[in-house]
């Protein structure tokens, strides 16, 4: 028998992506965004929400553009931070420490000292409510070479991500192996 | 200096979730799902990109419900199985022999030996590509009593979720923990 505990936005994993945008005076800025994953296999596209009052959804308006930055463990500092700070208020690059790089495909920057990263193009923005949805074409990935596998994948085991818990705002890292997909349920047929 | 690796749909984390529908039938039916993540706060909605293809995409669309099931690591190869097999072939339900509840708030089934399940009603329909994404509101949270903690949130401890790696098409399960959101970005202020 299970409990109702209310109508929350609880699932786990959440992700703790970063969002980067220059604004109009072409200044860069990052926040970080956990209602956010992949929407469309093809056009390969990813969805992420933010709420009106932050300096990245008017970004992403005006730019039409922006990228995904995807954490390791190490970066979860900087991911905290990204998400406390405000661009309108300060330089969030100046006090963290990493570095905005121009994306040559579209117009938004990346942050060179994340794995990798998803460099995408608005092509939707759906109003909700509180948040407002951007649909974003993904155009490339850029990856450090030290994670990337055969046949151009990207090696999880060496990106040690990030997953957020909603709620009871915790982060952790990735845990142990569980099986191969479309793999392991076939022991049930 | 990064490497392009093309416009690919990896993130990580990604979930695996488990969508249950009915069908016209009154046949309940359960897909997993990774294109999936909250998209707001208030209403409290979460997204989920499902295929023309599934029997779950017509139960969506005849239906507007859906439950979305949040899986422990000991359901691995359930949650598996169900992104195998195809509702329009087997009762899933049948071969792996978990148990669907009717819930009372809308009109889909849960799946009892899940830890959280989510009630949501379609709101939105947003046709992307090969993809269609699903908004729904959430109704309710269903928990089981063993994971609920103070204040009624959800314990990720003792619910032990799965992360899902898209490309490379691995389960792994939760790590260690890492810091504490809103806080531990607080060091580099």
């Amino acid at each position: 028998m299970k409990k109702s505990i209310g109508p929350k936005t609880i699932v786990f994993p959440a992700p703790a992506f970063v969002v980067a945008t220059y604004g109009k005076d072409g200044k860069a800025n990052a926040m970080t965004a956990a209602w956010a994953g992949i929407c469309c296999s093809s056009p390969p596209c990813i969805a992420v929400s933010l709420r009106k009052a932050t300096a990245t959804y008017s970004n992403m308006v005006t730019q039409k553009a922006f990228t995904i930055n995807i954490p390791s463990e190490n970066l979860v500092k900087v991911v905290d931070y990204f998400g406390i700070a405000t661009g309108k208020e300060v330089d969030k690059f100046e006090v963290t420490g990493v570095t905005p790089v121009k994306s040559e495909l579209v117009n938004a920057p990346y942050i060179m000292e994340f794995p990798f990263v998803l460099e995408c193009r608005v092509i939707r923005i759906i109003e909700i409510g509180l948040h407002t949805q951007f649909i974003g074409e993904i155009m490339d990935i850029k990856a450090d070479d030290s994670i990337i596998g055969d046949e151009c994948t990207l090696e999880i085991e060496k990106v040690k991500p990030v997953m957020y818990a909603p709620e009871v705002r915790k982060y952790f890292g990735m845990g142990r192996f569980l099986g191969k997909v479309f793999h392991i349920g076939r022991d049930l047929i």
